[in-house]
């Protein structure tokens, strides 16, 4: 996937004016030389997957159009602890002034490239994919979903706007499931899938009736998910959703779906650690 | 603290379109009638701080101008499991594809005040006060600071323009540590405090011999703390910083130590889980 | 759909400022009273489908947050020469500084809703959708193709981001169509659907050893198109381009396809004719 | 007339997003290889005039900035049916992700050159100008008037706040058109030229008396205007306007008007066809 | 003239963000309760003309939408030291915070506005209007002219491209100014007026060969303008510039010349005091 | 202090489009040949130093991204009537298009920059440091303060976030100064120095007996601000402010105070008279 930097640049741009939108860096234009010029390297401090490389570091691009990049490792490697990711070189005010903007975004997107490898990994050997959620950080929903992917992972839906997800909320104002599903047919452009979220066998067969590209199986057990796998019977996509973690997503994935589903690979990660060092 | 809407807007509104900024909410604009209101209500799903209200509930009003609120809790306001937050009456429409937005960012700020007042309620009865630092989401850095306060927290400098904090990387273009403290002064306005972090004590005797406003105490076992915050003897102001967890910061502030800051309170946050439900 | 005004506000004011960035309405300023009240009506100079009320109606709303609307015509309804769509009430100023503005947009996308209308009721009776195309005006692909629906037609893809589309161009970089295929299934997320260009028979026949979920039939004649559907017998969507237009499209929807797609309905619209008078 | 690139980045920047503000282009990322080169070349589909190269190229240069173009054609030169415009180089993904908004814009502003041409071509031989007005695509003002110049027609006032026109609306509120020429001159600095519309001969005598600097005469007959022009004898420029096409246009010339303005020139304007071939 | 909300609400929005973009007013917010209520007043503390009401009192509607105004004074009012100008009741932070923001505008184009004034009165008597430059705060050109048109001058051209004024760097590239002229008259379309700057009444004796609108006498004594006026005997408007000061500008006007223009109007002006104070 | 582009690229960027945002720049693309290329030289008019060179010229590179400047002078530096400063090696059309962007700016930034260099010189042999205030103008805040650090001053707070100053409105709704001391250091972080107000040296006492960091003695002569400095005998920085002139400024320098602030560095400025002339 190509990330584009109209895509990401009013991020960084946004992030940089947060640390000196005032006075600038007083401590660093205090003390080093406007005219300094020097290495850094970006190196792990965890195991885990690199993503988000070109957007994090277009932090130093913004402050030194001159800055120059060596990469050891390119989104999706892995690296260990102790690893070089990138050199850089340049104006060391630049540098020193963009090192945590850059940091606060590539430990996020390496912290859910991780993750997500680690679940991808679980469930190496089954037919599961590993996708996320619309569960993303505001305004940072494609750099999540890329690090997804970068990770391993696929991606869901991106917005509202991209796929249907009938669930409960929207039943209410229809006579039945059969009737919300014809809606919605009527309703979208014939390049728009349309998925439906069940609780129970007994919905999903009612569902089955009328089958959708994608049933959402929500909350379900690895058994009763297997059960729902077989009355599917490849009629649907089936989709596994609810308390994905790194202990269960063996078990679901087992049962035979197709996707399993995880707000927790964009909600809840915790940065992955990476320092900035003299070369 | 007041935070006031032009600080947040654009996030939300950025946010907003992420979901619909092509076709709209297909399933929600196929199924619910254009005109139909109703009521919700945002339900804490686990125990915590509520913080980030305004700013969240801001999605709502933005799809439906006329949207009303009644609010149960308030920022920096206990919830526990089950708890109503506030009640939002409107445009079904208008919540349903606005929903999602709200309470990403909701979950991330409660999220945030949440873990924050743990480690608050940890130092309860030290002189220990619980600061954040700039590990923060791009562009999010107001908003996610403004949660530590409600959980009780304390704010650390919010960029590298309103305080100074010499490191090590700093001081490779300085002959001294007294050198670069007087180049600092010489350089900064008669509002802006310094901070210099120091790694061992023999540094700290270095700086105490022309002492700043704050000394930063980097990775320091309590033990060498306490033998720190002795030396300083209220000459400064002291800080401990490195490895602050749950775990291990009663024992931290145990070392007399004045500020306790933590990466962690804005890096690793999970998501707190709120529901919308039906009112 | 809902068309939420985040969507369209800066469109409307950006354009706005084209006519009196600089010393205002130089006009209006110099000969009407600065608090001059007064109604005026919107009134159809032609016969077609109105869209886009909300978004154009905007103009006066920025100007004048007092103004008042009533309502005779709303999106989707049939006008007549001379009918009246709306009465608008409030400051004169605002009124005839917002006029041309206003104009300039619901005059196109009520010109696209009317002649989707028009490429509508020319293939009643068959099963064939209109459908529109991505090529759109930089920056309103929204607004357009919202009236494209509002016309009785509807979307195809949004961007390149909600759906693939295999052309020639494509296929360079593979060995075969059916590698292409692959390479696309094994890239993109479960809720995307799949479509192929075709433009012989022989290329369909290799497409339909591994079908996709639509294929483009480029530029065939109707027999051809005819010969097409056949072949395909269901296992894909049918979708017709090229060369369609008022006096073609009754016959290519006779071959069968279940969607006919025109850049015509967006790309070469002549503005629906509208005029401001008073009431 | 230089077109600076911060009058249209905006424009073609937000248009790109339209396509991948998402997951990307999801067909070229999976098929085509990030670093693969190439060549293509935009050439004519019609016969026309070429406006607006260097705004709709800046689409391939956003994607890649080191993307070269061979210019075959500039702006203004006459193409025909093959006619190569301009070969382009460089990163075959920025290409195809980029080539519809090109298009786009190019499309629409070759269209109006070459309409605009047509009419020019209709009037030669006699003093007539032709002219557009402020019926254009919001937002696009400064691109499509630029479109008219460079197909040989003259610019109309750009916006209400750079020239005065009276018209009914505004002399309801003043007791006389002599009282409302008198308020304008007034009220306007010394570079601001006054144009006066009027429907009627007699219209036109009462002016006479306090000419301004333009007329506008107003969906008057060839006979009427010629009348007119006779009238006014040199003493305000004459313009034309109402009703004007490419089978009327010469009558209209020949009254001896000095200026014709058409809102057709961009209000309802068939863009241009050009394909991006391989080179 | 009308000034729209949407040509300064970004001035006032920044300027706010400028004073608590990151903790908030630290001050206000520790001392103010968030709901306290008050009345407060702009008075003014020097004599003059109010200018730039709305746009600056706009600073108290972003923080507090429900604030009132209660007007003692409009735009164009003399006030002396002490008079009041507005009554502000609402929210007692929002006031606060907003102070510095509002009168840091409302001072300068008060200023600016009784500048003018100033110089205005000084010509009463003559025809000689006094006229503003482009020598104006960049992105403040709107209110800065608006505000010499409130006290009492006039405007010159809002940009390079409202008017032409050519000017010995333009002349360079031509073989003479007639031919200059004449370039220009071919390029522009009808509704522009064309200026140029001589220094000399040999130029101007050129220049009245093929006279243009307007004649700009560059930094002309009294006397040599008064034999120019002669000159011109009312074939073009007369402008002169240059050193136009309280002190001279009335020796200036009495040399018969139409227009006085003057940098020093935008370019130099001491802000007008303004406190806000307890009702 | 290391001011980045990011910093003013908006300021620059707007400021040249109210030069030619419609029809562009009319009688330089008239008259001048579109790659006609050329010299030109910034020269001083006045005596002074000079500040913002980079932010300026930066509007000759927004218009010719290929322009060369040769520095003969850089911020900080004196510059006598006549001298260059910088030439500037490029496309003619751009240069004069963007030479009253550039030269307002500039004007500005050298104007404060040399007045309050005069200021500086004043209190030279005193330890009084020259500080500015937030009476700035909207927007240039960053700018103008920059300027002021140029010229020899120093910055007092940038915002209402990054230091507290307490004055009478906000004691209202304490029960003394000490109660509002308190909260506000309950209230802010470690790393918020503290102001407070005084008019009167009984107010000095009081505040004496809990001192904060600064103080700021407002409106006093020089005797009392002599005898104010004795009181705080170094337990708290002296700032001193109201009235501050050049004719007045040493004689309260020689009271002993720390830091002398005014309003007048930036809000009341006589731009500082540059000239682009042919080199």
């Amino acid at each position: 996937m190509t990330l584009h930097k109209i895509q990401y640049k009013h991020i960084i741009e946004n992030a940089l004016l947060e640390d000196f939108s005032k006075g600038g860096d007083l401590t660093t234009d205090a003390l080093i030389p406007e005219d300094a010029m020097g290495e850094t390297v970006l190196r792990a401090r965890e195991e885990g997957i690199v993503a988000g490389l070109n957007a994090s570091l277009y932090a130093f691009e913004v402050l030194d159009p001159n800055v120059k990049f060596e990469f050891y490792k390119k989104d999706g490697d892995l690296v260990k602890v102790g690893d070089k990711i990138v050199k850089v070189s340049g104006n060391i005010r630049a540098m020193l002034s963009a090192e945590r903007t850059c940091l606060n975004l590539l430990g996020r997107l390496c912290g859910i490239a991780s993750f997500t490898n680690r679940l991808v990994k679980e469930v190496e050997g089954t037919k599961a994919k590993v996708v996320d959620t619309r569960k993303t950080t505001p305004g940072f929903r494609v750099l999540e979903k890329y690090a997804v992917k970068v990770g391993g992972g696929f991606n869901h839906r991106f917005g509202l706007d991209d796929a249907v997800m009938i669930k409960d909320n929207h039943l209410a104002f229809s006579n039945s499931l059969t009737e919300a599903v014809q809606k919605v047919k009527d309703y979208v452009g014939h390049t728009v899938k349309i998925e439906v979220e069940v609780d129970t066998l007994d919905q999903l067969k009612e569902l089955l009736e009328n089958p959708v590209d994608i049933v959402l199986l929500d909350n379900m057990t690895p058994e009763v998910l297997k059960e729902a796998v077989t009355l599917v019977n490849g009629k649907m996509i089936t989709e596994a959703s609810g308390n994905i973690s790194i202990e269960t997503i063996k078990s679901v994935a087992l049962s035979g779906v197709d996707i399993i589903s995880s707000g927790a690979l964009t909600h809840s990660i915790k940065n992955f650690d990476i320092g900035l060092d003299r070369y």
